[in-house]
């Protein structure tokens, strides 16, 4: 299979040399192309001007200006990530691109001087800069400590180049295209092959910068170099990482984090293409599978913000620059209503053809929201290594959303977190993942580098909300290991009231399999829909289970006796991220279930849990072993199981009441659940649940996909059958 | 003085009664007037609306619709405050206001209706009911735990019987009359004298109840027992506590969160008065203390929240429904338009002729931001005991704000806090107070009530910033010896770009007195206003001083080696709150600066503090005996000295840089400052700030408030001189 698509991409590969030599497409030709100039000149020619357009070509205006004002300022590179000259020479980037487009837009001339003067300030050090002084250990820079950053910039760069190549003198452009460009791109690919041939974001990135240099500089070799790979066959370069890094899905095996982060190479490069070679159809390669990545990773999102997956900045949501592109590149191909709404929430757009229809469309009101919907998204090239589902109930913004990680590993970023989930609800995450730990470019904090907590908690299983097996994490913390296996989705369902997802993982623990079912129900007797997670294992041996539960809110309720340590605090253990966990209470082992309830902003949360006997309860807090101060305050449940083979854990998580302190008014802070049973016969289970007001609510999980078969369960004296994977029963 | 006061008002009182028997208004003639009802049907049949008032026109209706599709719900009174008996009478309460305003506002019978049948069912069990059974220790109510809910219930109540009585049969008048609405006033004043006649809020809201009830049955003796209390001699009632529960520039002495509930029913009732007894001026009464006090309570606040001092919820602020009323009130009685951005921010206003006068004028767009300004509230009946500072520099609700707390000690719920500051600063508390333990009507949380750790934690000193002597809080923490002192105001200066406040604590503790001196600075070398702190203390013992430092947000750096408590935590200390703060990490002894850098959402600070030589710091974080997770999670900083009879404390606050993590974007997350010295000589500071740049400011503090005085400090051979409490020193 994979031989049989190199073959294909080196086909391929020799139509596009024959149509570059040929199509030496008018200059600006790669985002912003000569028609757009003319569409945007034309509209405001006859002061047809749209805000969100206009905003950003004002925000363009004042970044160039304020550089103008300053002066021509390329330092000597010195400082890491958050340093003086690391943040000038990322804002040079964005000078060069903005005054180049704004002497397209506008004419004005002293955006030509200006870009042109900081090219050839760049052009006179480049050659003979070494690498970084504060390089990173891996792919240093010459401009900055990293090359990725250096890819990012020559993306930017060479835009501005692009849409001021025609208007600069012969001796200046080749100075700059000889000098600068071109030994920038050379450094990307030829001095850095590891991270040019790495089928990655890194790799994606310099690809764009080579390729667009390419283009911009009507060189095919370099085209052909960013498209194909370093070797020309296809391995590696910009195709391969089309093929190989999106699932059919549009999933990003690293999670949306970096989804947006590395869509944004992807999606420029691909208008270059697209602007230089139609007949490519870029856009509907791999079924389409730019634009559903597109889709996806706004997919991913809750409340503007990123699903905090893998390592994650959680700050980071759909205002994000890099989907400010995606998103005008994805309208006007799709002609997608609902993504304006999303523009609209950005608050601006690029300034190109796609961005000035971006705007109009928003101007004239043709904004619908966007279409966030129940899915699962594959994850692998060929979708077959696990998925992440996202369940929906509700409308809008608030609608509540469950996200349940049955992925992929996800490379060297990746938690070790399979079969966990995150739970949203009334516009806020109330079931957490902790994200990365790292200060984005605050120097004290490591440089604002992934800090050691990262591995040492972050990443660790029991940062989690899924079960930990004898206190240590999935794949015993070993990435390349775990990067071998995935979870097996056993069945996934949408429907209108009731959504599903369910999935088993081997391999992660010795002779130890896992199985999660997870159903987002919504009935009519209560408020919000409820959450109800059944997580079993069994092993050979006896084990310890921790099912850790991290909620953010305020403890108002729990349901037995807790022993708090209330004069003095220990870890809960010394390795795997539990030597960074305080013990703060302990209840008794109880064989009854267990009911805890939080507050979180404006509602009322309880958890009951049917858990095997002689299961603790022990509340936990984030800070132990953390002399730095680097890591967040969390708080957990963790539900301990010990010494069994085999457990079952059944929970519901029940979203109940109002609480509004500024208008002093409380209600329903009880849970409406009396009692739940939890029945597990013949590999079903049976789940009843009892309400105060004495109505009975039963949902049966058969655990068989086939959706033919009628399944049996008897439960006091009466036999209930159904068919599918889970059903609400109704009384007869 | 007290004797002149009581005599005047018992003059005016027979006035009041003369006027009285003459004056029957034609009703309504509470808040909402037949000149009003008049106004608004005016402007709604020529078709001017206004979306402000048309907004509160559908929240009533919906309310009412919802009540009269319920039905009449008249529930036993059962539960306590959260629960659902106690919940319907608060919501009847307001349903019958409504309808009955309903019912004038649109003529609509079925208003009238339903408000009739609630009252009649109340009126129908009233008398014959017992205490309720889930009585507060003081003070029960038959309706509600406590008299204050019942109170409440009647001065809305009152409202809208007001406004349908002349639609009443006279038998269903009569019997509201005298079996409802007499009776409950008799309740809150014959039978409950002690509240009646306490000066406290709960004392308004009964006066207001009886005095609104007095004026709607046309009873006289009920409006002068409100006026004048019980005994007839103005020793307590209203006039009484609007002499005594507002200093004369309008401050109250509980605090905002208080002084937003005490105002309603100060300026319901005065409305009531005014358009009943209009002679009275009762607006102008103690040169306009009421206006003033509305004005002081939007002061009090930053980024819409009331300033959380004493006993207060965090959540509360300017949308509060007590807030809407008075902006309506003091709109129409001042024309100020900067009130209009209040009423804009609050999405509301009360239906009556005041509330579409603030409609109308939002709607024409004449709103102003509101006034925010640097100013000192005097505390206390006649002005002196003590104060609350605010210190405000820039514009906008992010303007930096520094609240100084300099007043008395504000009754039962007064914390032990004198001297202490809160910093807000870009739109954020950054130094923080922590408010009230309590989780208003959640039952779990004993009912709603103040916690335990309201006593334990909330109240001490050491849950403030301000200095503690010897682990014990000020006063020993008892409240009513604390009720005798407040601090002395030394200096108050509100400038440009200087703002000061000073002020000494005796008393508090033994043989010991305190000086504070808050100084914000405004200078071009920083981006945003400096906090220069001095506290200084001086002990007839060796002492040790505690001086706290609560910051929101996370540590991101500290000058010198900490021990941090990795593998186990304790307790701080036993008793005063100590018992409930963890160690986190302790510092070395020093005698150097201390420099403690922490990041807040998007912007770093730094704290500069020359303390004490051997000066230990102690990191801290609540939690600590706390079994029941009623705390919330607060990180401190303390410096401790120990062993010394007198200490002087500098501590400079600086805000720096941007973090932007969702831009991937930070600067200047290191502080500015390279050094900071202080000297202390002939009773005068000289403070010197060295920038990194060089540029050193010097700041010299007299402690002197003679203005003509020259005062002179040697430092490093050089003599300075100045004339000032406070000078930024140029070189010459």
């Amino acid at each position: 299979m994979k031989r049989l698509r190199a073959l294909l991409v080196a086909i391929c590969a020799g139509t596009m040399l024959f149509t570059m030599v040929d199509a030496k497409a008018a200059r600006p030709s790669l985002i912003l192309t000569a028609e757009g100039v003319e569409a945007i000149r034309q509209s405001r020619q006859t002061r047809q001007t749209y805000s969100l357009f206009e905003a950003s070509l004002e925000d363009a205006k004042t970044r160039v200006e304020r550089s103008i004002a300053e002066g021509v300022l390329v330092p000597t590179p010195v400082d890491p990530g958050g340093g003086y000259t690391h943040e000038r020479h990322k804002e040079n980037y964005k000078v060069i691109h903005d005054a180049g487009i704004l002497f397209q837009l506008l004419g004005d001339k002293r955006y030509l001087r200006h870009a042109t003067d900081l090219l050839l300030a760049y052009a006179e050090i480049y050659e003979d800069l070494p690498l970084h002084p504060a390089q990173k250990r891996q792919s240093p820079g010459k401009l900055f400590w990293q090359n990725l950053n250096e890819s990012v910039w020559l993306v930017h760069v060479v835009q501005g180049f692009d849409a001021i190549a025609d208007a600069l003198s012969d001796k200046d452009r080749a100075t700059i295209e000889d000098h600068l460009l071109r030994p920038v791109a050379d450094f990307l690919s030829l001095q850095n092959p590891e991270t040019f041939q790495k089928i990655h974001n890194h790799g994606t990135w310099a690809a764009a910068g080579v390729g667009m240099t390419g283009y911009a500089l009507h060189d095919p070799s370099l085209v052909e170099r960013a498209l194909l790979g370093l070797t020309g066959d296809g391995t590696s370069g910009f195709l391969a990482q089309l093929d190989q890094l999106f699932s059919p899905d549009g999933y990003y095996t690293e999670g949306p984090y970096y989804q947006r982060y590395a869509l944004m190479p992807f999606v420029l490069f691909a208008q270059a293409i697209d602007h230089n070679e139609p007949d490519r159809k870029i856009f509907e390669h791999r079924d389409g599978v730019l634009l559903k990545a597109i889709d996806a990773t706004i997919q991913q999102s809750y409340a503007g913000k990123f699903f905090p997956i893998n390592d994650a900045i959680k700050e980071k949501g759909l205002d994000t620059q890099e989907l400010v592109y995606a998103v005008a590149a994805a309208f006007t191909r799709t002609g997608r209503n609902d993504l304006l709404s999303i523009a609209d929430y950005q608050g601006k757009t690029v300034l190109t053809g796609d961005g000035l229809a971006v705007a109009r469309a928003v101007s004239e009101g043709a904004g619908q929201s966007f279409a966030f919907r129940t899915m699962m998204l594959r994850d692998g090239p060929d979708g077959d290594q696990g998925s992440l589902a996202i369940l929906r109930m509700g409308d809008g913004p608030m609608a509540q959303t469950i996200v349940a990680k049955n992925t992929s590993q996800g490379m060297g970023h990746g938690h070790f977190d399979k079969l966990s989930y995150i739970l949203y609800d009334n516009g806020r995450e109330i079931l957490t993942d902790y994200g990365a730990a790292r200060f984005l470019n605050v120097p004290s904090k490591d440089g604002g580098r992934y800090l050691l907590e990262n591995q040492s908690w972050a990443k660790q299983t029991i940062a989690h909300n899924t079960l930990v097996v004898n206190e240590s994490s999935q794949f015993g913390g070993d990435w390349k290991r775990a990067q071998k296996y995935w979870p097996t989705v056993r069945y996934f369902e949408a429907g209108e009231r009731l959504n599903v997802v369910s999935a088993s993982l081997e391999n992660a623990y010795p002779d130890t399999v896992i199985e999660r079912t997870v159903v987002q129900l919504d009935h009519p007797a209560f408020a919000a829909p409820l959450l109800i997670d059944v997580m079993s294992a069994s092993s050979q041996e006896k084990t310890t289970f921790d099912l850790p539960f991290y909620f953010d809110g305020q403890i108002v309720g729990f349901s037995g006796a807790l022993q708090a340590n209330t004069e003095s605090r220990k870890p809960l253990g010394q390795a795997h991220g539990y030597q960074h966990l305080w013990v703060e209470a302990t209840g008794q082992p109880t064989d009854g279930p267990i009911r805890f309830s939080w507050l979180n902003a404006r509602r009322f949360y309880t958890l009951h849990a049917v858990a095997p006997e002689k299961t603790k309860p022990v509340f936990v807090r984030t800070g132990a072993n953390d002399p730095d101060f680097n890591l967040r305050d969390q708080q957990g449940l963790i539900l301990r199981s010990n010494g069994r083979k085999a457990v079952r854990f059944l929970s519901v998580i029940e979203p109940h009441g109002i609480y509004n302190p500024a208008a002093e008014f409380t209600a329903g802070s009880d849970s409406q659940i009396a009692r739940i049973d939890h029945v597990f016969e013949a590999g079903a289970d049976l789940i009843k649940i009892e309400m105060k007001t004495g109505e009975i609510i039963r949902l049966a999980i058969s655990n068989d996909p086939d959706s033919e078969k009628t399944h049996r369960i008897l439960s006091a004296g009466h036999e209930w059958a159904w068919r599918g994977f889970v059903t609400v029963l109704e009384e007869e």
